[in-house]
């Protein structure tokens, strides 16, 4: 059983032995690019993690960790596209850096990358692997879709925006999760419960990110705060006042999503504290929180086993940037 | 043993039984769009003969035809992107139809689904299919990238001309002959064959494409004559010209491609005459074809059994438009 840095320091390791062919320059460059810009790795090591609790780790496990984050970093490389995105972990987007055809096809490519490295595990596993990735995949489309069909609406209703935050980022983590497990022979009962449980922390997750725009700390988080109000944005907070206000409030509410003045978000947040969303909010993160340590608590291994899981979802969960 | 067009029409009604998921209407709908525009579904339909040539038709190789066929329209898709086509077999374009975000997504996941359809291929076969699926599917980001890098050169030589169609265009028809022998149990030297003469056929088809482009006739082909040389397209007949130029006549070449009126064509054509290129070239298409044929001589199954891949060759190569 190892911390999350000391797998994640492995992983780094593992990673990098990965390279792409050397030419063409101008389809690989910008993969090596994306990758180098590093990320907080939590998808494959917490796969390793949970792989750790029913066997050692093998390179079955290191393969299909290395696939995860090729395949999270392709998404990445056209969301940014899709959302004309200037900057990614503070570095310019490769659209931007490189050009529009050229982000397309390196993503193209990358993606299939995750697929060789899928294809390496063993071939007991490899069927049923390939199988939760393909739907994994198919559901981060389909969230990113939601999330693009959202932009376009004046408000969406709570279901909808937990639908779409399910399929955009919680699912990855799931699978990311089931996978470990699944490598690891555990039970369909038991690769079910870690998937559950990395649904949950994913929710609780992209929650805590909705909190953190409109009640964190600017100099932890390092991004401007109300940059989500700012944009309009379907967060829960805006999904959850537009479900509470009455006919008076809902007019408030999109007369303040039509400003753009520099009190806007000053205003909106007054407008939300009447609503009481701030504990509202918390009290939803802590719903999803507390699933989440459920299914760990069922998961049939020693309590001692789950110390370093318990400590990835401290971290996730209490962060505050 | 059937003929093509018996395989195209059994094809077209299991293709069409594959039905992509009714939400999010604004993901599957542009995928269903470009899929009914049809297209000569070659690839799959030469999966499905070298086939035959082994063994019954089967599920396998149902799911594989379809595979590739899910694979080459989202090529297409990006492709339409990336050289900013505003038609594809004469209908309007997905990201001119939808826009740019819808056609990325949208060839997203029509890719995941071309996996979908792998993996329900017997686990005897999976690894060694997609070990080659991957391995075509990188190589044609490959050649896509090459043809793009070539865009913004002068000249390309012929060797690195000939590179770039073998990845962009002939590694897909390759691989479809493979691995229909592959499903159909032959030895890998006999599907090692059929690979050969997927290659020689797919490169000898793109050469007859350029060669159609200059000495076609516009009312078969459908095209205007002289599109690649109004274009300045990296040609077969452009690379040799510029290959077999002397100093005075790359001089004369650079400035042809710097024209834009309306005797640029028949000027170029006459350059190219001057150096026999439309001889060269029609040499060229016969020395890949009969190397395509040589290597169905050679693929150890009754004569009688090639009499369709013979017919399908002699539609593909003898073509008019």
């Amino acid at each position: 059983m190892q911390t999350f840095q000391d797998l994640l320091l492995q992983f780094e390791t593992f990673f990098n032995r990965h390279q792409f062919p050397s030419q063409p320059q101008n389809l690989y460059e910008p993969c090596s690019y994306l990758l180098k810009l590093g990320g907080k790795r939590v998808r494959p090591v917490a796969c390793l993690m949970t792989h750790e609790l029913f066997a050692p780790l093998n390179n079955d496990v290191w393969n299909l960790a290395t696939a995860i984050e090729l395949f999270h970093n392709f998404t990445l490389m056209h969301d940014d596209i899709m959302d004309q995105a200037p900057l990614r972990r503070g570095f310019t987007t490769v659209h931007e850096k490189w050009d529009l055809p050229t982000a397309i096809l390196s993503g193209d490519v990358m993606n299939i990358f995750a697929y060789v490295h899928l294809n390496k595990i063993n071939t007991q596993y490899i069927h049923d692997v390939i199988t939760l990735f393909n739907q994994t995949a198919i559901e981060i489309c389909e969230g990113q879709q939601l999330d693009m069909d959202f932009e376009k609406r004046e408000f969406v209703k709570i279901d909808e925006y937990l639908q779409m935050i399910t399929l955009k980022t919680s699912v990855l983590l799931a699978a990311s999760m089931k996978f470990g497990a699944m490598l690891g022979g555990a039970t369909d009962g038991c690769s079910g419960l870690l998937y559950d449980l990395g649904k949950s922390m994913g929710i609780a997750f992209q929650l805590k990110d909705d909190y953190l725009d409109a009640y964190g700390d600017a100099n932890k988080t390092g991004k401007q705060l109300g940059g989500d109000i700012l944009a309009n944005k379907k967060t829960f907070l805006l999904a959850k006042a537009a479900e509470l206000a009455n006919e008076d409030q809902l007019q408030n509410l999109k007369e303040l999503c039509n400003r753009n003045d520099k009190n806007k978000v000053i205003d909106t947040l007054a407008f939300f504290e009447s609503l009481q969303l701030k504990s509202l909010i918390q009290d939803e993160i802590n719903t999803y929180t507390k699933q989440a340590y459920a299914y760990l608590e069922k998961v049939p291994v020693m309590e001692k086993h789950k110390v370093h899981l318990h400590a990835l979802l401290d971290m996730l969960l209490k962060r505050e940037n």
